[in-house]
């Protein structure tokens, strides 16, 4: 079952904006009409807030087990996404965060999913 | 014969704004001209309207199926591109939404379309 | 429904051993269980019996045709690939023949079938 | 001879604005220089006049005679670019258009070239 | 649990040699030592005993079926390999098989695993 | 009008075996059924013989000149492959030589044609 | 240990405005916790300030000797990356600079942290 | 020795707007440090004035000769793009010109430099 | 310092002969010359005894270990490689076994080097 | 001038074949012809003598050096190759080698010239 309450932080380092992008490959989860296993591609990247404004960043080994235990879940991919953005938005309060799911096809359709948090910062291009 | 009857919707899981992709890599309809087939990729891309404002997503199998009643059709690639856009558009009257359908060659000379519904948001880059 | 009368043939120009091979990347057919499309690519190398042995190649053009005539056939992998193999082996009677098929995932697994005619030819690598 | 009178419309379908695109993979003409064959790609992408203002396509296979008729011409690679663009805004007054040339290097050094009719559309990035 | 009774077959259509290949690209199950996922493609490639030998081929949906039950189990890559040979050796004893495991890279090293069963034909380059 | 009396030799420099490659991407003839432009690549391998058996390889330009005399030639695939594969044998008779030619797709087939002159040589592997 | 001491500049050759990218595709640090091996790549792009301007470009062998220093030092990728940031910043006092990690994959889950200095130039795309 | 004398242009063929591009993927001068050679790709993009303002476009043949007159000249990776970009704009007074050079590794890092010449125009994406 | 009793090994687990393969993307050692780091890619594939005969496989985080124990250590390509299949054949004592390492370019050249233990087994292509 | 009097060894470390491979990527020489640079790449792969054969292998900086003095010499793709062979072969006497030379295209074809020296070994595939 998802399980935020496995999601550490570590305190941004500086106060000068900067990004941090987390790939993981190799998710799964099962598709809540037919039990059969989804895989997927989930990217996260965000802009903490500031060191001086008390910015948080996601430990990477908790954000590994945190994405691990969607593994028995039965979720649609909508849900799985608004479900990272709104755990991980929670979290660390970033000033931008957006959460992609790329999913491999199922019968011959393929699908991606985005979700944001907070207004896209002038530098990403 | 292209029916639009045998798409189904669900109901947008969030008030936040976030897009969908699908990507169908086997669509097939037929030349009007010459009987022979066609084969090209239908890329979807929308923002679903709100859950608040009673948005609409289209169910993944619903729009195979959907994709796969234009096999027996002659069709041109515009005629195609945009009537998939008015057909999903008129279901779920999203935000905004983009129908791209990239074709084979046909002599040397390969196609891609490209229909869009409603203004385009300032967060798809 | 798959129509091997469509094949035409020309005489082999020469009597020195050669190799011709088509690629048919746009081939689809029904599954006999679902009903659903199958997408796949057909590869079809041989090397024809020399001219002075009465040899004939296989006409692309009614190849093209044939390939199609499997459109709205219910039909599993193999036997597409075994009866591609038997329909031109009888129209042609080549020295080697090898029919490949090749087609797209379903459920997470793709697949590729092989069937030959006749012995391998040394300079086959 | 670079032919225009070789190219056909057909009517806009819709009102609303759509994306056209063609690339021409085998696109041949001569240097008008050394008499050698030139080889490069030709892409032409616009946003046709919608139908309520009398918006006309130009129709694919003419498209395809229009090139080829300038397999025997001798002409440089500017003159190409521009000329496709000058036959094919006179032929359909697109909204706007693109025409894009790519061609095969020449001496170590590779070339591209492109030309535009009309103001880029907003939604084209 | 890896389950081999979910294995179904059915009767190789022709007396013919041919190869079948099947690629699994989304195979998960679990590092018997930390209980962390693993993720791999497995290939089975193998030539059936011809039917007027009572050649058997797996039905390509039981395939996955059984694919599917080593989700939860605990088991080395070497063991997966091994058991995936044996369980459709036995099922099948075709001609010959060849059992191909690729792993993500873990710790920095990524590991394939293959395991044959019989002689390699000649016709396999 | 191909024309072999435009290829020109220059002697083997040595005495041991060795090989030469040569690969002309942009070659183009004419389909002698419709008129329309056919583009191929092609290739040429060959092991010339030793400089003290009076070993003759083909000069570079002369074979361009040679390529470039198909363009306004109305020829089957099949017919360039084994002109290009005399014409060169007889040339400078080789110890061994391969002639492929790889056609761009028609109709969505695509097609490859191989001719040899000589028995392939053991590092030829 | 890090050591900025390494870095030397040399003086920008001009007034106009230009842009430097170098990259280290064979970074190594340490992870503070495990003590195990990092791996990734670091990208610095900048604009220099103009010559008339006193500006200053760091100079590309002292660049590989501090990069080198990061070998035995316990550093998270974070840190690594503001580090590089403020060290070249610190120096040349660019316009505009960007620094760009991307670390190879740690348990499924592969990072990439990006940190600006000055405001993004309107040139850069 | 880098000899701009070597240039020469012709008249820009239309009064609208367009962009030319030449890739040189052969470039190598020598490093003068070391005296080592090095081997980069050097693009150059531009718009010319257009005709009716008396534009001028650089000939490609003598482009390729001046690019060959770096061959011997130590010169560092900064200078050659600014002198690239300096010499032709003196030659031909472009309304925006972008020079790009991309240079093999030295010592594990790999360097892109790129110098602008006027405005960049809004079409340029 | 390179380090052989960091190896440990597990029982093969079965009688009938099959590959392992693993390949380590990050090695990096130094270079005995100048002390700059040098980075490569190891890749080791065996076929180990059968387990009716005693045979032994490498456990897969011990070879991690081994690998980690060149990074201070100043060595050249030959003798990593070399080193490596001496070590992991003293351990395992496999019926075939080859090293390849695989190493970045220095100076613009890339070298790999390859050394094998025992004969090659006919089933390995 | 090509200048083997650059070129050193070393005492090959082991009694046990193995092979190594270099490949330059950033060779130039000029047409003797015209006296245009041609550009290329050279691969040389090799058996060294056992150890206690005497053997010897190209130390990999003097290598370099001698290929770089080849830079001003005008000479033919086939004199170059036979001429790295001989060179090297004379140098280091080894069980078997091979140099592969391949050659960025000139009038649209591009070359690949190989020369060996000794039998090939069974373990090359």
């Amino acid at each position: 079952m998802p399980d935020a309450s496995l999601l550490e932080t570590f305190e941004t380092p500086v106060d000068t904006p900067f990004m941090i992008e987390h790939v993981a490959e190799e998710f799964t989860s099962l598709c809540p009409k037919t039990g059969h296993p989804d895989f997927g591609e989930v990217r996260v990247v965000y802009e903490p807030k500031p060191a001086n404004a008390g910015g948080q960043c996601v430990e990477l080994k908790s954000l590994k087990m945190y994405f691990q235990s969607f593994r028995d879940e039965g979720i649609f991919y909508e849900a799985v996404t608004n479900k990272i953005r709104d755990d991980l938005a929670a979290l660390m309060e970033p000033t931008w965060m957006r959460v992609t799911t790329d999913w491999k096809g199922r019968g011959g359709i393929r699908s991606v999913i985005r979700a944001d948090h907070g207004p896209v910062p002038g530098h990403v291009h």
